[in-house]
């Protein structure tokens, strides 16, 4: 049990999540890697939403609520983490949520469907296909899902399937703490943010976000500006840090 | 199985090897997401050997030659990834090797010897003693080896464990991959540089430096520059990484 006044209470408690949600068969072992990857450059961030990446959860707002066909594709981590958010993003949104697993079983596909089910999301399941210009798995998705979505929210992806989307023509918003990832790279939008700081404040942003300020948002996308943004504050913090 | 064509193909490849021996008992849980910070510090340094990491894998080489009774300590993560770079360093510096766990069981320390042993290192496993001023398991260390010692190279070290050694007088080399964390902070040399690189440099250098580099080395120890140099690396990285 972590005390509630650990100083790093929130870190340790995800820590254990992941943990048991491992163990659930939930998240794949290398998620472990990949969250721990993620926790450094969160601490170089400040371990907070910087206002730039304010800025991206707004505008992933505004693509979200002004897409056609919107979906949100869910990973093993983002289940295990956020499945809750999710749900009341969905609800904010309208996107279609569909699980696209790195490393795929259809066992983990309908026990992270499951999770997310109990948390109240609304998961479209439908028939997958090898749809995405990739080899292996990670080509899958589903036709009336990621294949026709216009929008595409990728909390945590790989940077070939987010590569793959953007060339298929997508708008895609990625989650990514690495602001040197080809996710951060390629994607439309880069959200420099941790996951369930993240989908809140896009949840927030869809309730109350202006026509005005929408319009505003999408039509000065700079994901170049975001990302710069970003790496300035970790510079920042690294170089003070032998002070 | 992880498509040979992918981009991420060795990272992909180790956080797999990692995983299986979460399940064989070498590596503990921890372990992997402490892999992953690892990597994001490594990501910054542009996975390569910097040329002051080099500096200090040659200093680290000349202070193990010169050492009277030179130690390896090894636990999962460095058994996992580097079992066969710790039997030539072994070789090629003549230090005794010793498992030393933060996650410590017994069956675990058999495993990892065994492995080691398997690798062609000579291990050795003489009887633990509560040595160390650390509460816990992380006080366990044997009386011929870490305790007598007078050089302890400590690969991914816990921050308390390398603190309680350099009181103890012991002159301490670090592999870190984080500049900022207390182990790097507080060993005598830190070598910030990826566990895999890191150890056949050393040897390399222990096979080739000669008598006045040795003592050129010895004399200029300075981790401050070091830990900055890591850091103005890193920050470079990131300030050009989207140019």
């Amino acid at each position: 049990m972590i005390p509630a006044d650990h100083p790093r209470y929130r870190s340790l408690v995800t820590r254990e999540r992941l943990a048991e949600c491992v163990k659930k068969g939930i998240v794949a072992w290398e998620g472990l890697t990949a969250h721990g990857r993620g926790e450094a450059f969160d601490y170089m961030i400040g371990e907070r939403t910087t206002s730039s990446a304010l800025k991206a959860e707004r505008t992933a707002a505004a693509l979200l609520l002004t897409a056609r066909r919107p979906v949100i594709s869910v990973n093993g981590n983002t289940a295990a983490l956020g499945a809750h958010e999710i749900s009341a993003l969905q609800k904010a949104c309208g996107a279609r949520v569909e699980v696209n697993l790195f490393h795929r079983t259809q066992a983990r596909v309908i026990i992270i469907e499951n999770l997310l089910r109990e948390s109240g999301v609304d998961v479209f399941s439908g028939e997958a296909e090898r749809l995405l210009p990739l080899s292996h798995d990670r080509a899958w998705c589903r036709r009336e899902g990621m294949f026709t979505a216009d929008v595409v929210l990728v909390p945590l992806e790989d940077g070939d399937r987010c590569e793959a989307l953007v060339d298929m023509g997508k708008t895609v918003i990625a989650i990514d703490l690495n602001p040197l990832s080809r996710t951060a790279r390629s994607a439309t939008l880069t959200i420099v943010d941790e996951l369930t700081r993240a989908l809140p404040q896009i949840t927030l942003a869809c309730r109350e976000i202006s026509e005005p300020e929408k319009k505003s948002l999408i039509s000065s996308v700079d994901n170049h500006y975001l990302l710069s943004e970003a790496i300035r504050e970790m510079t920042d913090r690294l170089s003070h840090a032998l002070d």
